[in-house]
């Protein structure tokens, strides 16, 4: 299966080209860019000096009678464009950004752009591949879940469906490696400003907090307004999601555990940590595992559990291979065994 | 003035030599280690290899006749032990340790050690600066407040007295540098583990929870139970707390940020943040200060407050030498005005 | 295959599990560990806790019923021991420590330790993979390079090959990352000493130094004493050797170019990186490649060569999965053809 | 006295910032900044929050009447158009930048920009504190050395004074902090490049090079062509040269050790660390110390000596500061007495 991959002087791209290039099943055949067209690969990107390729430009006439899909993996606002006129033509078309999520509504209120036409998003798959499976199996439009709504949702989705968080403040401390602000020139993403440095932004503000009411709704059949704090780690990749919710009387930490458990039982990247053990962002680096843990705090009658990804794999490349995988009948896994890199 | 430090080998001891060495009143008489004694500093402490200096044994008999007070920085369970007789020969002690903050029942609880006498640690004050100021003037025994608690405490006493705070969760999700674990030796300190690693721990656990709750009731007003989550980040220094609270019907992000500005308004090392603007860790390090801001999510109806402090500063030497200086009556920022190390 | 991995609990075996548990041919039938017996491998290495294993205690008898082949990434001293019953009993025996890679008496003044037996060191074939083919194609007791002497072989040896190199001082200076200095408790391996810090060790006394003019003048056919400073760089993974060697007469930046690359036409991991840019640790993180330039400073005669690799991958379990494939006839890259992880 | 500080949204202006603002016998009377003219101060740098002050555009007519002392803390090229006038008009003149370091034939072949006048050049004292203070007393124009060069010469001119070393290849091997590089937007200083990465660049071709050539002749009366590799290190601060020479003959490391020992016996910023240490350059993080060991390697005859200093303390502002003092006659350690900050 030939493919290709838009958006290829970013991080998402980067991953994407170090997944699809030890897939046994895929070759890329074109890497596109607006901004670095013409440049070579090993230019943008040295440590793959290899792999001897140019960057191209956008042509989807041409693209259409080389490729059978196309990764978009460009900032918010380029596959909303793009996009439709691949599917057209009988591609599979999976982005990474966010054009294809939320409605048109939530897409102009928390992104501050012009959506996608909702004839379109209408049509997209959220690609949450442990929740979503059988519809994603006959998607040609897949739409990949962003990084904190997948850490947020694989937590939360299995107690809620349980029934076991009750009425009441839903909270979401999300922390993230510095590549999920992508490779973009800011100041504050400066190495002297970023090394022993933590910070919040977008507070309350951030564009994942409607993905993640919507989707907990849709997959969850939970209605929750949650309030989301993203925070800025000294650390190129990870998230951590620490999620704080009201426990449903009755709920024990190992009732928890086991509704976990059995949800994610047959889920090969979904590891439950031993109770007593917390997720670490390191424990899943350069993998597309999904560490989880979850306790009651009975004091308090608060669950908190806590999510660690990889941002740029399970939060994004990897999911997005993954949920090929599942769109072609391969097997899930496929491409994506690879162990953690640690340290 | 002179001075004994204890526990001379660790990071909290490090840095009150690095005060106390530019205080304008104060002379480090002796430094002080069970585990290295007869070392000499610069072996235990290379960056300070100009200093010709040895530590020594405990002594308190030969040490009550060479200094005016003594600053313990030891793990929890020493100065219990030691620090009595220090107070008894009448010599001012400031306890970095949570010995002395806690009743004996929720000492035993949450630190799972025998506690100090009751009858001392009714004596003890609590050095929140910012909040104790009258009962810090009289203070022989003062107890310092641990990091994270304090800057919860900071963040949380000006909402707590103006009443904003509804009923409901509040919610404290703690991250810390790891040289908050002190300089003991385990695998998860090294820095292969702790480089691009960021994971939770003592979950609902922390010993500093019990102190949140007794000093927000004491200093606030306010009953609450609180959920707290310490973090461990890959940075040396620094506290972020990040807040979350229900608030109380009719306050807005203005009125919040009056009651802080208003209430900190006096307080040098105090600073709410500008609109807009949320603290940073490296805004603080190396110094006094305490950066804060907070916002009303009105969609959710919560207060999401910020706080960031150095947490050997503001976090542990640096607000024992401002104590030091109330209780001396000496200028408060006296040998702490040094700005932020940046970047 | 099914192999044995000796010294289970460091970096350097937790790199071979990485790699092994993808390799198409190999099984790994023992983790075996004389500190961490009967641990489960998840305990030791949350990174891997869906690998259900426990780590063995050390028996020749019953492992050479179970296994192929045993990889040693145990501490130096240890496979002096053990090595010799493991080849007598004619299994495949790949040591990554270097008890076995110099004579006797180097060994006793650079590792201050008793050698193993001579007859046992002199049957050792040296695995640097690209230099040295033919003999580790036949090999049963392979001593895997030292991770600084692969770095600054690969970078000097077709220098001296081509006769560039010519007398006078010959400088390495080595920079590594912490990993390389393995697991063990230290202070100054500690993330907060070792943040922010750089520094020599080992100045002219590191045992990777008579390694590399042993095999220099074996393998290069050029006798020269080195001068070797190690330093330590904050980061967890990577070497870069930055070289200095006077240039012949004649030579230019071109031509030693030109004799670089035509030495590694044919070897899939040698990287020479176009002209006028230099190799980057994080460019092979993760990865087997072996990154290098080399430059003629025409002002003082000196050549200048720099080589990056990833400690832990070309610099050690990647060279050894790498020979163990030259061993069995496999194709050189099998279960190596991983890109870097980056950023 | 009143002072200007130039070039003000830099890093080496932050830390003039730092610095001055806790100086006795300083105060900033301006801050300029041609590309931030306008903006305050904590919007450059939040962690200067509580000072309210605006940044400046350039008026030397004005500022002559403000002002006694000017520091030029801009990029090269910018003083060479700016300082004479300031020294015209009577102001003391304190260049960071490489402007007035060289000839203005070596300033144009290693910048590769128009040099400033001659006439100006010939009136600069520079500024390596412990070894031209006679020079410097008396200075209006004072050009602060470079980073690198400031690492070097400290560690290089008591063993060339001494007639310690031979002839033949003289190597510096440089490792800097990134911070080093500025506040300027490039891709390869992100935080997700430099995390974890180490490379060489400008490989023979820095800056520093005949600024360390010429003043190792002018000052330590040894003319030697230098070979300088400089490398960016996963760290803000700190560089560390390590340099390489042929001893010359009977010289033994006690010796070498007593030579610096003596040069420097009455300098307070040079520390010679205990022999067996080597400087760290944690170790004078946020001081204005000069840490240095060496040695000699027996076996090759060369000379190994390794230095380590804060570059944006005695590498740039500290060592502007020391000259301020030695200027006006104050205590040369006035305003730098901080300890480094550890961890």
């Amino acid at each position: 299966m030939k493919v290709a991959v838009l958006g290829a002087s970013g991080y998402g791209s980067a991953e994407l080209i170090r997944l699809l290039e030890n897939h046994p099943h895929v070759e890329i055949e074109a890497l596109i860019s607006s901004s670095q067209e013409g440049e070579g690969l090993m230019n943008v990107y040295p440590h793959l000096s290899h792999i001897n390729r140019t960057l191209e430009k956008w042509d989807v006439e041409q693209l259409s009678s080389r490729v059978d899909a196309v990764f978009f993996a460009a900032p918010a606002g380029v596959s909303s464009q793009l996009l439709p006129e691949v599917v057209e033509r009988g591609l599979i078309a999976i982005d990474l950004a966010g054009d294809f999520r939320l409605t048109p509504e939530e897409y102009r209120v928390w992104y501050g752009k012009e959506p996608a036409m909702n004839s379109w998003i209408s049509k997209a798959v959220y690609g949450l591949s442990e929740w979503n499976r059988e519809e994603i199996k006959t998607a040609r439009l897949l739409t990949n879940p962003g990084c904190y709504a997948t850490a947020t949702l694989l937590g939360l989705l299995p107690l809620a469906k349980a029934g076991a968080i009750a009425k009441g403040p839903l909270i979401i401390d999300g922390k993230s490696g510095v590549s999920g602000a992508g490779r973009g020139l800011q100041t504050n993403r400066l190495f002297s400003e970023v090394e022993g440095n933590l910070f919040p932004y977008k507070v309350a503000e951030h564009q994942h907090t409607p993905e993640i009411e919507h989707y907990l709704e849709r997959m969850g059949g939970a209605s929750h307004v949650v309030t989301f704090t993203p925070q800025i780690v000294p650390m190129s990749r990870g998230i951590l999601a620490t999620i704080y919710a009201p426990v449903e009387a009755g709920w024990t930490t190992h009732q928890l555990r086991e509704a976990v458990a059995t949800t994610y039982h047959e889920h090969p990247f979904i590891r439950l940590c031993e109770r007593g053990r917390w997720p670490r962002t390191k424990d899943v680096t350069g993998s597309n595992f999904c560490d989880l843990q979850v306790k009651v705090d009975e004091r308090t009658g608060m669950i908190i559990t806590a999510v660690a990804i990889d941002n740029l794999m399970k939060g994004a490349a990897g999911q997005a291979v993954q949920n090929l995988n599942i769109i072609m009948g391969w097997q899930e896994t496929m491409g994506l065994k690879m162990l953690p890199l640690y340290p």
